[in-house]
This record gives structure tokens, C-alpha cells and sequence, in this order.
């Protein structure tokens, strides 16, 4: 028996690809655009780590343009990754635009959210790093 | 960078053991009751590939004996798994009170719902098996 993913459904695959590919950082395995179906599969994983995925789903826009939108619920907790450095993840984050819900203002954890409210758990790999500037003095936003 | 865990929150820890443990067949790795927090943490993977998990989080009851309820959200879509045996594993489903929402008619795929809503997905390792009653004439049953 083994995991294989986790699937999430997402409203806009660039929004979804430039948040999971390009701010925080996983890697895109493959890619499914299904015209009969009129969806589109995309799935990533940790650079080093591609056994354990997960899958975007896009339903495609109907023929009236009309898309599906979709709302969070509390049974889904979050997804964690554990980071190499996790500032420097945190600034790739800042840096495309996303809201770090939760800094890592003790050197170890963070939170942030997908473009469709996904809660993601960032956690930094072995010992904390040590306290640091801008991160010690960040706020909290919103909720994780 | 590496895929640590899901989480998702429980509304009763007991029958999420009997649905992810007994029925599911994944292996507890480890339980944190935190009475100062009042809540239980479980830790689950598949038996071998225990670095891939699932979180079970489960606040307990406030001192009125009120408890949480969670609601499902379309953001998030399902777990899912690689089995050996996947009517092996939905028997065993069954013989644990579990309906397979949608059975492995195909010898490949199969669906089901944890206590609190969490579809579940499990996929046959490899190629699919022959079909074979009951599973070719089972109906689906509800959504996942």
C-alpha cells in the first residue's frame, strides 16, 4: 500500500501553477488536458520527493463561460512540506504575491494558502532556524 | 524539499481509527493526546511508506460537552492510494461497515468516505485485476 496524492480542485491552473510550482516551489510531473472531458489533471511534488503528489483538477469554463467555483471545508486540514530553508521559501512566496497567513516568526513553522483556500503547512527540515528580521516582527493574517 | 502529511480534523477519534486503521489498513505511527490543549494528534501511513502520512486531528469536547462539527469543502477533492489487492481492501472496507461509494468494477478504482467526509481513493498497484463479483454489479452509491 502506498499514498499517492492528494487532489485539489482549482479555479484558475495558472493562478493554481503559479502558486504551487513557482512560489512554493514543487515540480510539475505531468499534465492531462482532456478536451473530451473538458478537464485538465496537473501533478506535482517536491523537487527529489515525486512519489508523494498532488493533483489539480481544472474543470474547464462551460460553454456559456460559466466556471465552477469552490468553497473550503474544516474536515480538509492542510497539506505540509517540510523546507530546506524556510525564509527563503517564505520570500519566494512573498515575492509572487502570496500572503504568508502565518510567518515563520519562530524559525520553524509556517502557514499560507492556495489561490481556492488550500491551507498549507510550511515546516523548516531539522533544528528551527535561528530568529530573524523581517519574519520575528510579521503579524498573522487571517486564518490557516 | 518533501511532502510531509495531510490533515484533516475528526470528529470522533475513535471511528476514525476504525475507518483509517482497521478498514483502511494504514498503520498508526504515532498519537499525541495534549490535555493542555485539548486535543489528539494521530499520525498514519501506509505500512512501508511511512514517510507519506495523514494527520488526525481531533479537538476534544468543550467542558459543556459541546464538540465540533466540520463541513466538507469542493477545494478539496480526495487522498488517495496505491493497494495490492483492491478487492482485498474493499472487502475488508465492507466487513468494517464502510459503503464503497464507488466500487472497483473495473478491478482498478474504488471510492469511499471517511467518518467526517474525507473521500478516499484507492487504485490498484499495477494493472488492473480481471472483474469479479460482487464488485463487477455493485452499484455506486451517493458521491465522492
Amino acid at each position: 500500500m502506498k499514498y499517492l496524492h492528494t487532489m485539489v480542485r482549482v479555479t484558475d491552473i495558472e493562478a493554481s501553477l503559479a502558486f504551487y510550482r513557482d512560489a512554493l516551489g514543487l515540480e510539475v510531473l505531468s499534465r492531462r488536458d482532456n478536451a473530451a472531458g473538458q478537464f485538465t489533471l496537473v501533478f506535482l511534488a517536491a523537487p527529489g520527493d515525486s512519489t508523494a503528489q498532488v493533483e489539480l483538477t481544472y474543470n474547464w469554463p462551460q460553454a456559456d463561460g460559466s466556471t465552477e467555483t469552490y468553497t473550503g471545508g474544516r474536515n480538509f486540514g492542510h497539506l505540509a512540506y517540510a523546507v530546506d530553508d524556510i525564509y527563503a521559501t517564505c520570500q519566494r512566496l512573498l515575492d509572487h504575491g502570496v500572503t504568508i497567513n502565518r510567518p515563520p516568526r519562530d524559525g520553524k513553522m509556517a502557514f499560507v494558502r492556495s489561490p481556492d483556500n488550500i491551507s498549507v503547512e510550511l515546516l523548516q527540515a531539522g533544528s528551527a532556524l535561528a530568529p530573524s528580521e523581517p519574519w520575528t516582527s510579521m503579524p498573522n493574517v487571517g486564518a490557516w
